[in-house]
């Protein structure tokens, strides 16, 4: 591979090779400059004049000319390797550069084919730039090659690694912007690398690209002296190379020599690994350190004030060209000094020198189909539910912990796809503690660092992902899911608002690829939060927050669905459908405390198939003078403890039991998919009933839900209200007023057919709170009545 | 301070001190284990039998010995040195440690006469710990001496930054645990250090425990080889000091030096830069590893099985009290393992060994003014917002871009407030994009790294700072707010939703703080959004998310706020405000770019001071057949429009415009200090008549917030429903029906007046949307119709 350079030394690129290379780059960023710059004249066939130049000049140059260095080194390097190889693109803004390759290798024009790679093309490819209309400036869903969207930016290095996870064939590559390494989830990523397996993963190889500037002041990475720098990427577990400089052929020379230096530690990494040779445990995987000016080949100098090399490279470097014809001309130079006529044909396309630089087919990045990953997805192997059951003969006769339940479920789908590895469970560090710990029993927790004989459940192979970075956790499932796999992330409730902005980019991720005709659907994005707000005996108010509900019921309806399973078996019902669905984020909510079991499997089934129902054993038969609802386990308890009561002091009401799996079942139906029709709404909740609403978060969630519905002026809301400490969960319940005693009070103040006889059970519930409030400050536990509280069968 | 040590050879403590240090530490890890397991008996006066141990044993034993070890010797620190110091708790569940700490220091008792310095206060102390009524098990706001919760962690950091600028002569010792250590925020803090002046403030001292283990998994940082940590923090800038064991005298002797060492290095890097000895520019701080067992002291094996120096060690060590008398007699063992005899006096009070090693007065940790800060908060000095109003002397008349002339005012507060230095913004880089440049006249970026010739507008002693971490910026400016300062967080308003759970965790502290009679309050959270949903041209549906205001309206009513300044006086007028409130989180939502004016600035304070209002020079006189309702910059703009196209089309119609700057106005009075009375709202949106609502959020917000007022079936509203994409502003409005024509059309609908004559205007506004659509997709901006919109009067 070493040959003869220009300057005569022994170097790794030949002079043709250099050549292309070079003519590659060049290329890619006269493309880049015509998307944010040219309306016509792509060719620049004629002078550049204002009514070729866009109106609104939008776009972000500085970033790109090292993205499309990078890009065109890769291609070398996937050539000559057969490298199978993605390319992540961490840097914001970095849209008009990933789409300059991807049209240069033809993917681009393949998936558009009214941007064709001719001057027709080309213009429309120019025109559709940050236009309306047309395609953002990051690296979003529209990218062909793209699974990291450069707009909220920081996860770059979790989505390379995901990526990785279970491809063991693939190299992810992943440029990592010294802005964005300012963040904390990517600053957390770096330890991915203690999680990632040289025998059964793929690689993924970090480039830290240093240009140097955010949108206005130096970074932190380009700044530290090189020495800390290096320090701290070994201390991350790297190998740092450094390729720093600024004049193209020594920086071409450098970077094709690095990479070839890089990939060779991989496969020898992973040759020794695989082989058996070396002992199991964490490599220092290599990686690049790319210093290179911001807005690299762009204007020097811009009025006299420092242009490349600089901040003020982050956007449009040239802009007012209608005021400024000095503006318009630099522009013209710049656009030339790529030298356009050497790389463009007379139709517009490519030189073949250019197109020769490429891989061919699914090589390359933008057509690999790991970057579009339903492609390569296929649905798990589903287990039987039925083994996993708990017996429930009668409502209310047996008590189980609904997680540890799915726990054992979800150990029949590790172990049915155990051979295919596409299934992986994320969480930090909570999978036993939220009691799903029957999975190690067929895989353990991923471990690359060293193993003590003392430590239980970590393993080399384990497909069991840990990590107390919620960012890193939905990082890694997110690039493992964009890649074709499947996967759950189980999360305390609190905890799950520290990744509200990851799923809202992720949602709308989702929401954009489903207008792409080419990009297929991938599996959901599957969250099991448990540990919730009412369960929280040692933790307190820091631990007791629900919201994450309404965070994800701003985004688009179809995209998101919730549910709230009541017991063990409707959980396991409502898991096994979610692991069969795509597209979507399914958010589970569910507790891992021994609690009362409802129904049998069949039942669960149905009521889940449903989203909702009356719940005919615990109701009075005919119409009702009250309505009981509830979503959520706790919920649910307090709500049957309630009718318990009224059922006895006041057997003369008629009380409806409503239970709701499904939350989307309440929205309209023109707004959700799920959502009832009115008729079939009022037929449950009745026109004019009063409805007293048992819910598991924040109460305006559900009025938010419910508020053009016939009958919500006599909804009547019960939920979290803010009030939370170190307590019991029924006197977290108490605190916030869903609890039996307050049901019983609200179902007599409104059902006007109470109110006759409802008095004296109304003091009697008021005497009961204050036992309740003596007697746990007192001993610390709830009062017997509650702890041995059962339901009985009307 | 160099001694002859027990055993014989040059060491830091004497016999004497050795003694008394490890007493005070026995002390400590005493009442930690009482207050996780005791009732009563709680000097073991007596045997320990099952009735002395709390029926729940809810609790964490694993990281507080180290967390008790560290206070120790920080003491001791104190003492010798007379220092000012604080101690920020970053291990999750460090609460019984930090409680037992500040027992010991007498404040605990000061502060809570009832929890008394002998037998009766102890057994208080032990009972009220993870109790009903009782305190949480996190170094909570109850806990004195603390502005760090650690619940839900990662902000340890970042928040003693905060704490240490602008305070030179304080030293804020940070401990962080290794599990909180892999969170991104706490990843990305580290690197605070390059904002943090030697002259102006003051010095934190990171103290990194690894103690080995998470919940149920070893920790990676404990993990990886201690060349590749050392390598690691020294490239974080640090001089990393390693105490390393397990045997306490040795340990105690390890830990002394190394904090004499570290104070040492502290001290002179600070003499060198105030005295101007050493070049400006960031030293390497010193920082300490300390690596002790978790659960260290407690019980080495539980039923055969390891758990000092491993996770089993986590939680309670020993449980199951009542079926394992072997597991009550350990305890018992465990708990005279510390020799309470030696500890406590007859009464109960600590030996006077152990209270000589606490400093005194407000050189306790627990008491340090700096952990209480409103103690210290003085309010800003304000300057006048006459001077930065803009003219408005009839309504659209002039355009202004807001944020700008908000900086303005904000240079002047900076420039007010300078000698004082208790001003700070923060912001991820963005503070100029932002349109708050005018700030960089009086003050700068603060900045340590090198600055280069071309750098613009970085200094050492800036109070602007910038990191691209929405996660550190959030931590630093609540350290800063919670020792006593003022600020103000700049912040695109889609990426805030990154500190979505920082925000719940602050709004938490906030409410709790307020039932804790010692704490005084501090100076609200105040938040600018800008560069909004609707302005996002060369950004797109990445950078378009308004859902913040949602996660902050399920926090208590009384802490948030939330303004919607329709244009720059009105921001003026807000922002004037905000700054001197204390405890809430303040929302401010504006845009940046050029936009018409409305109010003069007399007219733009009472239209805040109310929060809501009709806007009668844009009105109808009379009862109104429409009401056309606004929140937000953009909204009000289309609204505006709106009334005109109505105005000079269906002349007959009176239109009423209610502009909503304050969105608290629209709660109901009992949910919201701010809310309006129902007789109030129904005046302003009357009691039957359409209201056409055009709001800068999600719609389903405005409903929330409105569900139980006497029109709201007749609420109409429009707002952000997810489409979004690169586009115009106005565009934008167009495809979530938000703009003039769409409200025009709903206008008609509504409207039962405006259907005689409507449908002509009707059909022309679905022209005008269709000219819209085609014109801006040829020519890439709005039509001249919608450029050139200008109010008139009518």
């Amino acid at each position: 591979m070493t040959n003869q350079s220009a300057a005569g030394t022994h170097a790794t690129l030949s002079r043709q090779e250099l050549a292309s290379i070079d003519a590659y780059w060049r290329a890619a960023n006269y493309l880049t400059v015509g998307q944010i710059y040219l309306l016509d004249n792509p060719l620049l066939r004629e002078p550049l004049r204002l009514e070729h130049v866009k109106p609104r000049l939008l776009g972000h140059w500085g970033t790109s000319p090292g993205l499309n260095f990078i890009y065109a080194h890769l291609n070398r390097l996937i050539r000559l390797q057969d490298a199978d190889m993605i390319y992540i693109c961490g840097p914001g803004h970095g849209g008009p550069a990933m789409v300059a390759n991807t049209y240069l290798e033809g993917t681009y024009s393949e998936l558009n084919p009214d941007i064709s790679l001719d001057a027709a093309g080309l213009k429309k490819l120019f025109r559709q730039f940050s236009f309306p209309g047309g395609i953002p400036s990051h690296a979003a869903p529209e990218v062909p090659g793209s699974i990291n969207e450069g707009g909220e930016l920081g996860y770059a290095l979790s989505h390379a690694y995901g990526a990785a996870f279970d491809n063991p064939e693939l190299i992810v590559a992943c440029v990592v912007g010294d802005g964005e390494a300012e963040t904390g989830p990517l600053a957390a990523a770096w330890h991915s690398n203690k999680f990632l397996s040289p025998v059964h993963d793929g690689a993924v190889l970090p480039i830290l690209h240093l240009n140097g500037y955010k949108i206005a002041s130096p970074t932190i990475l380009a700044r530290i002296p090189t020495d800390e720098l290096r320090s701290l990427l070994i201390g991350y577990g790297h190998e740092p190379l450094f390729v720093e400089g600024d004049e193209p052929a020594e920086m071409h020379e450098r970077m094709a020599s690095t990479l070839d230096e890089a990939i060779q530690k991989i496969r020898t990494i992973q040759d020794a690994a695989r082989s058996g040779k070396r002992p199991a445990g964490r490599p220092n995987w290599p990686m690049i350190v790319l210093r290179s000016p911001k807005g690299w080949t762009g204007p020097k100098e811009v009025d006299g004030l420092k242009t490349e090399g600089f901040w003020r490279s982050h956007q449009v470097p040239l802009s007012g060209l209608a005021d400024n014809p000095d503006h318009l001309r630099l522009l013209e130079e710049w656009l030339r000094s790529y030298r356009p006529d050497e790389l463009f044909q007379n139709d517009g396309s490519p030189v073949a020198a250019i197109r020769a630089t490429t891989p061919t087919g699914t090589r390359r990045m933008s057509a690999s189909p790991h970057a579009n990953g339903g492609v390569l997805r296929k649905a798990l192997a589903m287990p039987e539910l039925g083994p996993h059951a708990v017996d429930v003969n009668k409502p209310g006769a047996e008590k189980a912990e609904a997680t540890r339940v799915m726990g054992g479920f979800l150990r029949a789908v590790m172990q049915a796809n155990e051979a295919a590895r596409n299934f992986r469970i994320v969480g930090p560090d909570e999978t036993a503690s939220n009691r799903l710990q029957d999975v190690f029993e067929v895989t353990e927790r991923a471990w690359m660092e060293k193993i003590l004989p003392e430590d239980t459940h970590l393993s080399r192979d384990g497909r069991v992902l840990e990590i107390l970075s919620e960012h890193t956790c939905q990082g890694w499932l997110e690039g493992y899911l964009l890649t074709g796999r499947h996967g759950l992330f189980s999360c305390y409730e609190a905890f799950i608002h520290i990744v509200d902005s990851m799923f809202n980019q992720h949602a709308k991720w989702l929401d954009a690829s489903r207008d792409i005709p080419w990009r297929r659907p991938v599996s959901s994005l599957n969250y099991l939060l448990t540990s919730h707000v009412w369960q929280q005996d040692h933790n307190g108010f820091s631990h007791q927050d629900p919201g994450f509900v309404d965070v994800a019921l701003n985004k688009k309806a179809d995209i998101v669905r919730v549910y709230f399973p009541p017991d063990a078996n409707t959980l396991l019902s409502v898991t096994d459908h979610v692991l069969r669905t795509w597209d979507r984020i399914n958010i589970i909510v569910a507790g891992k405390a021994p609690a009362w079991q409802w129904l049998s499997l069949d039942q669960a089934r149905v009521h889940c198939e449903a989203g909702i129902g009356i719940w005919e054993w615990a109701s009075g038969s005919g119409e009702p003078d009250v309505v009981m609802a509830c979503a959520g386990d706790v919920p649910t308890v307090e709500t049957l403890a309630a009718v318990s009561i009224l059922r006895e002091h006041l057997p003369e009401l008629t009380v409806r039991v409503v239970n709701v799996v499904d939350l989307m079942t309440l929205q309209p139906q023109e707004v959700h998919p799920h959502g009832l029709a009115d008729r079939e709404f009022d037929a449950l909740f009745t026109a004019n009933k009063p409805v007293i609403f048992a819910y598991h978060g924040y109460p305006w969630t559900i009025h938010r839900l419910t508020y053009r519905r016939t009958n919500h002026a006599n909804f009547h809301v019960r939920g979290f209200n803010e009030e939370g400490t170190t307590t019991t969960p029924f006197d977290m319940t108490v605190m916030n007023g869903l609890d039996r005693f307050h049901l019983v009070q609200s179902a007599i103040d409104r059902t006007p057919a109470a109110h006759a006889n409802g008095a004296g059970l109304k003091q009697m519930m008021q005497a009961r709170l204050l036992e309740h409030h003596d007697y746990i400050r007192a001993h610390g536990q709830d009062m017997p009545e509650v702890r041995d509280w059962k339901w009985t069968a009307p």
